[in-house]
């Protein structure tokens, strides 16, 4: 059964609206495609600068729109805000948790991935993750109110526990927290407390293997451990965690075990693929990923399209040869985009795209004040040019004009202030019993 | 027992850092002096701007700035964020949640009102108020969750109550959240929805009075009501509310009854004194706030004040008569510094100040776009004219140069644009079940 040629559009529904989703539904901008997207929040979230929102550093609306505002001049697009709760492919359905089931002609499932405890889940609680806004404010009141309780405490230990800051995983985003978290401390908070001296919290970052931002080249890897230890971060490789709870982190370095204090704890070690990709009931890999074929299909199905971090897709390169696509935003984006065109091409009966190939635009990773790394095809820099490069680069892609303009001046405002504005811990909601 | 003449400082505690407990602080700023400001969040916040917060007018830290930040530069200030317990007034200490107890030569309560249900609690869950950035965050995903899923419902009754507004008082809050609701549903989202009209949106306002706006002279409420009727608003005077729930709410209006259905209901009818002055155990007025006499102090204790709104004061006039200081930010403000000064002039043995005298500046509400009224001593002026001055008026009260910028931006981007920027729901942290 194939409506390509029916009167009524093909109708694609897709499932997320993360970078691979997004990119996917404006290439599907043609009179003979509808398309419903279906996301469980009402926002795209640039997530690249989601730890600036979870340090204070900028505000939400900065880094997240609305979706149906950004797609609101595309008028073959439906946006849902709902929970998707199953995908019944034989029957092309896509149900969602209010008992609704939309019927699909093509799927594009773009569900993403979440953080992965690796099956210790109880560690959640006191390690919290970085992936959506709730998350980042989770965590800016976390790290804000250790500062705030170690001025208050009487109690001598519990103050040097409060100032302990531990980032659990070196790669992108448990480097910039670190960096980020050390430039709190020694810069921004200082002068502002009385009792104690915000400068002697302690930044630690564990990574269990032998080098930070592992994706990198090793002397980058070199560089970017010089810069942190210059901006007061204690970097501990070979750490391996085996234990997080309330009062702390213990860790097993070189055959020895030992315990930290630390109050604060942030998790940016390791993602696992969204649990949607178990709805498809076809082969994982061992992240949970969905193995997709070169044109970005699941096995026997041609109309169901996995992309974006929930898709384990190889690259074809020309000579030939495959390899893995990596887990960032470009990745997603190539393959939406791939997705897209292979329906539209199907659909006007042109021949197949060739199979999908990863355009590989470099990695580059901040990591505080005038410094970050940078990895471009045959370049290899760092230090204060790679920082520039990096906020270019970031601006130029954020979404929308105005946000671009507001994080560029709330940038230049925190360089020359060591400021950072959205110091805010929103208490939650009061508990009726507090409504005198 | 007075640490007047003691060589060290006189040990001023402040509960509270709203609008009077700041004043206050910074008046204080004398060497004989030092200060303990505790206040249960980390920030000052410009609550007349705070509906623009629930409305995804603004974002938090352009209202919200961190109290300690505010204060930095005035050594005799240490903050501690904290809640407070209680008050020993015999004792002269104030009492900490974890069990600390800090002693005072004078103590300044400005601990601020909070909603009232008039003995309704159970409305708190149905029908939420406006008192904190918490609030804020939970009304704006609640109505803009209530679009979201008017779009996505199959259910055409459930579709009709997530379209009904109500807001519940038609005070300056109450005015000002209903003339924004009615901007959102006809402007904002207006080109953004496939499958419902937005602006078939109803937004009633619920006013049990004869009019809205009773602060204002009559000649204004009528020129209010005919602004938030061109806007949209459905305005119902002498409705008195007798019951809320989940599906709605029910009203009696010249002596019947009847149900409307809704599924966001705004509290902004009623406010009670903080539960702090219960504990200096002396005479409260009906509404819970501390009766104080002329200096601001309570009987027999002239080392305590209570000032704001968790203060009943009389405003002594040049003429010899009293009358009741409004709730409005000027009185606060005030009050905080007639305090203090009370509190220097002590310690320096200079005769006691005067009565307490409110300087009356008028009074202003804002309606919508381009809509607004004023009371300004002689002067009554209503439309666009009080729309500028009214946006003169907040942007030159507002904390920090750079917020007042960034506000004004905001704004001029929002008039030309129709949108809201900060339109984002951010969803709470999962629970542990949901990470995978």
């Amino acid at each position: 059964m194939s409506h390509a040629n029916a009167p009524s559009p093909h109708h694609v529904v897709i499932i997320g609206c993360g970078f691979g989703g997004l990119e996917a539904a404006r290439a599907l901008n043609h009179p003979r495609v509808r398309i419903t997207l279906v996301d469980r929040s009402n926002h795209h979230l640039f997530q690249p600068l989601l730890y600036q929102v979870a340090t204070a550093g900028l505000s939400a609306p900065s880094i997240a729109a609305p979706i149906r505002h950004m797609l609101r001049k595309q008028r073959n697009v439906t946006v849902l805000m709902a929970e998707v709760t199953g995908i019944a492919k034989d029957r092309r359905q896509v149900l969602l948790a209010d008992g609704q089931a939309i019927a699909y002609d093509s799927l594009i499932v773009a569900a993403g991935a979440t953080h992965s405890y690796f099956g210790r889940d109880d560690w959640a609680e006191h390690a919290p993750g970085l992936k959506t806004l709730g998350d980042a404010f989770q965590l800016r009141a976390k790290l804000l109110s250790a500062f705030e309780r170690a001025e208050v405490t009487a109690d001598e230990a519990e103050r040097k526990a409060l100032l302990n800051f531990i980032v659990i995983g070196a790669g992108p985003t448990g480097v910039e927290m670190a960096g980020t978290l050390a430039e709190i401390a020694r810069h921004t908070l200082r002068h502002e407390f009385r009792r104690i001296d915000p400068g002697q919290a302690q930044v630690m970052l564990l990574e269990g293997s032998d080098r930070v931002l592992q994706a990198f080249k090793p002397g980058l890897s070199t560089k970017a451990r010089q810069q942190l230890e210059g901006l007061g971060v204690r970097v501990e490789t070979g750490a391996r965690v085996v234990a997080i709870d309330a009062d702390g982190v213990e860790l097993e370095q070189g055959g020895e075990r030992r315990r930290i204090a630390a109050r604060t704890v942030v998790w940016a070690a390791g993602v696992a693929a969204s649990p949607l990709g178990r709805q498809l009931e076809v082969p994982l890999d061992r992240a949970g990923r969905v193995i997709v074929d070169g044109s970005l299909n699941i096995p026997g199905h041609q109309e169901v399209f996995v992309v974006g971090d929930l898709a384990a897709a190889l690259s074809h390169e020309k000579d030939g040869t495959t390899q893995p696509v990596p887990g960032v935003s470009p990745g997603a984006k190539q393959m939406g985009r791939h997705a897209a065109r292979q329906i539209l091409a199907r659909l006007s009966g042109r021949p197949a795209l060739p199979p999908f190939r990863y355009l590989d635009y470099g990695a580059l990773a901040t990591i505080g004040r005038k410094a970050a790394v940078a990895d471009v095809g045959r370049w290899q820099f760092s230090g204060y040019f790679a920082w520039l490069f990096w906020l270019f680069v970031h601006i130029y892609f954020l979404i929308g004009f105005r946000n671009r303009l507001v994080v560029l001046m709330d940038w230049a405002w925190a360089y020359w202030s060591f400021q950072r504005y959205a110091r805010v811990i929103a208490e939650p909601a009061p508990l009726q019993a507090d409504r005198a």
